[in-house]
């Protein structure tokens, strides 16, 4: 943390407690670094107070890393989403990423730039406590050491947060993108357009923030976008049972995610428009296929298998669906509900702009 | 990357540039990643292009992880400091987290959020080669491959940058801040002061970014702030000759990071203002001592040896020089050029403030 002060001496009420945040955090972390060189020879050897953390993956494993921004503005509103929510989505979209590896967690790193009216008055500071308790409980559930970070004032009045996430797999064996082959089987985890549809519905109905959500109690299959679920579950189970011969989580959306997986194994698909699994919320919509396909951020995987595999309809809990077959042809189509062939073209969703 | 589009097949013209930053530093990242995999069983196995990087740090390694924010505004300014000192610096202040715990660096991750100016017309896509070019060459003179990263459009009018690195040490001997002994003599490299001295000078002078300069003709003796150099050969030269009982490097100044030393070690320090080596640039100002006590940037290593161990004079073609002692007493005291002691204050500088 460097420590700017506008003369030598000045004291610093926005370092005191950026200060106080990193205490709280480098406690838990301390702790779980203690659990960690108690419990096993792997984990986490050294956290928040020193120039860099210490890991010491598992034996015969590698490391994986993912990083992630999550900018007020770009990726949520504050009058929109709840700080808890906020707190939850910055480590969801890391965890969803090792999920897509089929890593186990090892660690987390948050960068953290603060508004200058977030450490000014007790509402900002009521904010970063319900920041850290939607992020604190996601961490809790899968046994993530917040392990260090950076922190800084915000040169604008957006927070700015950066997650870091490391992982381990066993040499090798990492579920990738690129080695699916012609003739797998598609399948896609839950449900798509949840996250789309209840942001919409959001949005609809505007101000939320002041609802107090409590993460532990919310059921993710209502919130899917607020309270996404990494599968990492799933992405275990896929590794270990060597089931998947590539995988990708749904984090632009299933039309952009999929060319990302048969450009990166040099293949085409089809899919089945009748076989996506559509989220009830979604479905109450007026195009339930469009926020399947494009909505994004429903945090699910999308994988490969060979056809002779046979893939449980659930696996750790949540439920499997065939949705398509790779082909050696590059192009990515889309059969409608008549049988229709057409080109699926890869798209996103814009879901906030800036004023400019 | 999400891809978000305002409406489903909105063409992007700022994701297509991203994209293209991306494909260079991907095409990058690979041939260090096959360099990797045919030199040598441990490094880079996989890198931008799936959900995560994949790692494998070498036998009997344990991993480092260090994480800085470089936010426009806060820890630069476009007009004061030239693109290519920018992608330098980026890069200069994780390296030198590594170097303090004398670490290899194994691979970096820069999260990049583009102003929309940057990426509208062809001055903007000016500063961001310049700013890859001053990051690639530092990224080279020390055999760091970029293995992935975010990038965003950021919410407001500033470049925000967060670079992840990772280093490797052999097990247990990664270098401390808590390992210090009462009765051990402090040594710093380098020069002290002149990072400071040189951004006064810029600031003085003002707008200097048109300056064009070419990273490898740069001497960085002259060019404290804009090209400092992480000390990574010292920091691999104490932990492998086991020299240090502890180390930290100075970013934030020596009087700030030598109380967190004494702080983590438990610890108390005398320091002769007498000792300090000066940089050149810091000598010529009206107060060369206040300047290497709290000026900050310079990254030099702050490091604690037993009395009886032999410090040679320079270390990887560094100097090095003996400024003070560990003492059991926590107070951190400074001995001015009359044998005065006097308590010194740890205390950062504020080089930029924001507009409010």
């Amino acid at each position: 943390l460097a420590v700017y002060a506008q003369t030598v001496v000045k004291p610093f009420a926005e370092l005191a407690l950026i200060d106080q945040i990193r205490a709280t955090q480098a406690a838990r972390m301390r702790r779980a670094g203690k659990r960690a060189r108690a419990n096993s020879p792997a984990g986490l050897i050294l956290g928040i107070g020193d120039d860099c953390a210490v890991l010491r993956p598992p034996p015969g494993h590698e490391v994986l890393v993912t990083t992630d921004f999550t900018l007020e503005g770009r990726h949520f509103l504050r009058k929109l989403h709840p700080p808890e929510s906020v707190g939850h989505r910055v480590l969801a979209c890391g965890l969803s990423d090792l999920a897509a590896m089929g890593a186990k967690p090892l660690a987390g790193f948050l960068s953290l730039a603060l508004s200058a009216d977030l450490v000014a008055d007790r509402k900002g500071r009521d904010w970063l406590a319900r920041f850290f308790a939607g992020f604190n409980a996601l961490a809790h559930t899968h046994s993530v050491p917040l392990a260090g970070g950076d922190t800084s004032e915000s040169p604008s009045d957006h927070i700015l947060a950066d997650i870091v996430l490391l992982g381990s797999a066993p040499k090798g064996r990492a579920l990738r993108r690129s080695t699916a082959r012609s003739g797998d089987v598609l399948y896609v985890t839950g449900a798509l357009g949840g996250s789309a549809a209840e942001l919409a519905s959001l949005q609809q109905r505007g101000k939320l923030s002041t609802v107090r959500l409590v993460p532990s109690q919310i059921d993710p299959n209502l919130r899917p976008h607020l309270y996404p679920q990494p599968r990492l579950g799933v992405g275990k189970a896929l590794l270990r049972r060597r089931l998947a011969t590539a995988c990708i989580d749904l984090s632009d959306g299933l039309s952009t995610d999929l060319a990302h997986l048969c450009h990166e194994s040099d293949l085409g698909a089809e899919i089945a428009a009748n076989a996506l699994p559509i989220h009830p919320l979604a479905a109450r919509t007026a195009d339930p296929l469009l926020l399947a396909l494009h909505g994004g951020e429903d945090y699910e995987l999308l994988f490969a298998a060979p056809p002779s595999a046979r893939i449980p309809r659930s696996i750790a809990g949540v439920s499997i669906a065939r949705v398509g077959t790779l082909t050696r042809r590059k192009a990515i189509t889309l059969m409608d509900a008549h049988g229709q062939r057409k080109p699926l073209i890869a798209a996103g969703w814009e879901h906030f702009t800036r004023a400019r």
